[in-house]
């Protein structure tokens, strides 16, 4: 659903895919990252060079997705029997996984906590909504002096801002407002909006929906699993959200 | 140093600061994570909440920085002892951290690899750098549907593009194309550029120095610990690569 200037029209959008990809050496998973599929033994390779594993093609004998998971979400890597390979040092980027051994659902489920959906029947106004980046960037001391940080932001249902963060990952952005709120006895934040400054991830999503948070707006664009996530949770999810106008992609009955 | 239509001059430029940081629970180290410092108890607070852990400020007695670590580097959470800390669960965000005990050093010293600093003699010409985030945009397919995608590419000395990658997450891109470099028998990448469509981090900086590549250059801003990552590994760093201009962080003998 596009809004602009009070006008609305409805219109399929793409959207960049995410998906989760476990990366197992040796039968034992040593990552799992969020990520747009295709060219995923690549994306392992990279991971492997990158973690000091791997130092050329030579190493490597077979790269296969597992046959169980039907997603292609789960890469084996087989390396030459004489790479070394320090899993203990590995693990510090570990995702231990919950994963009973078959492959594929575990591995987003390990990744999902399991917080109640949202329910607040809170309204907000789409004028309202539409002057919240605004409102943001007055006060980013931060970025306009560096170009180089992401913002978060939390709104009340009147359109005051009562708390803002920078910081250079996007992710510490959201968990420092929520930790703010959270240590003023905020929660929960069933009346609220979450900004942030650029694109909307499942991560974030699944900050928000830690909070309560009805309606998460960004900046930039989501990713599929954010929109899947907002859909599947009953959040409002808001993106593109510049120069009066937005896209809106699930639960467009709190925007007024 | 900036770098405009030809014109050199040198002027301080303000960075964003990345520095990382260590939260612990009961003693044990549960996340390291790359952050801006400040309000790092509010960051300690949002990621255990949103780590389903704790759910209002009564379960949180105390947060203090370790009195060892100089830098203020390592957070100490005192939970209230009816919490219960499923440990097993958060470790799958846990690093693993090779800290003999003592704060601080261990920190980053756990984060970073060892890879050889970078010696090659290659040179590249200002105007060739600043021509290559319109080529790059003009093979980004992906990003003009969707506008979620980060991007990186390769490129030679000619400023011929060797291989982009798009990804939500800007570190896959990064690991896509240099595992395609891995998988075709290019490494080292010691004559060649790489370029990320949006801000340079220690992460970005350490993944190409895995790859010997001399040069990376970046279309928005670098952190402060990219800069000196740069720095210390003999790493051209050119950054706000855009609009016929740029800025050189580091090593800018490269850059004719």
């Amino acid at each position: 659903m596009r809004w602009r200037d009070g006008q609305i029209d409805q219109s399929p959008d793409e959207l960049v895919v995410e998906e989760p990809l476990e990366i197992r050496v040796r039968g034992r998973p040593i990552s799992v990252t969020m990520r747009t599929p295709g060219h995923d033994d690549e994306l392992a390779v990279g991971f492997l060079l990158t973690e000091n594993v791997v130092t050329s093609a030579a190493d490597i004998l077979k790269i296969s997705a597992c046959e169980r998971n039907e997603e292609g979400n789960l890469l084996n890597v087989q390396l030459a029997p004489e790479v070394a390979v320090d899993f203990d040092k590995l693990t510090r980027h570990v995702f231990a996984s919950s994963s009973c051994g078959l492959c594929g659902k575990a591995t987003i489920d390990a990744v999902a906590q399991n917080f109640p959906a949202v329910t607040s029947q809170v309204e907000f106004s789409a004028t309202l909504i539409a002057s919240l980046p605004q409102r943001m960037r007055s006060s980013q001391a931060t970025f306009e002096r560096t170009g180089g940080l992401h913002a978060a932001a939390i709104f009340d249902e009147h359109g005051q801002m009562l708390v803002l963060r920078e910081d250079v990952g996007r992710h510490n952005a959201v968990d420092k407002v929520l930790g703010h709120a959270v240590l003023h006895g905020w929660l929960p934040l069933d009346r609220h909006i979450l900004l942030v400054s650029g694109r909307s991830s499942f991560e974030i999503m699944q900050k928000s929906l830690a909070a309560s948070l009805p309606v998460v707006a960004a900046v930039s664009a989501p990713s599929s699993l954010a929109v899947e996530f907002a859909q599947r949770n009953g959040q409002t999810l808001v993106g593109f959200v510049r120069d009066n106008r937005m896209n809106i992609y699930a639960h467009a009955h709190r925007i007024r």
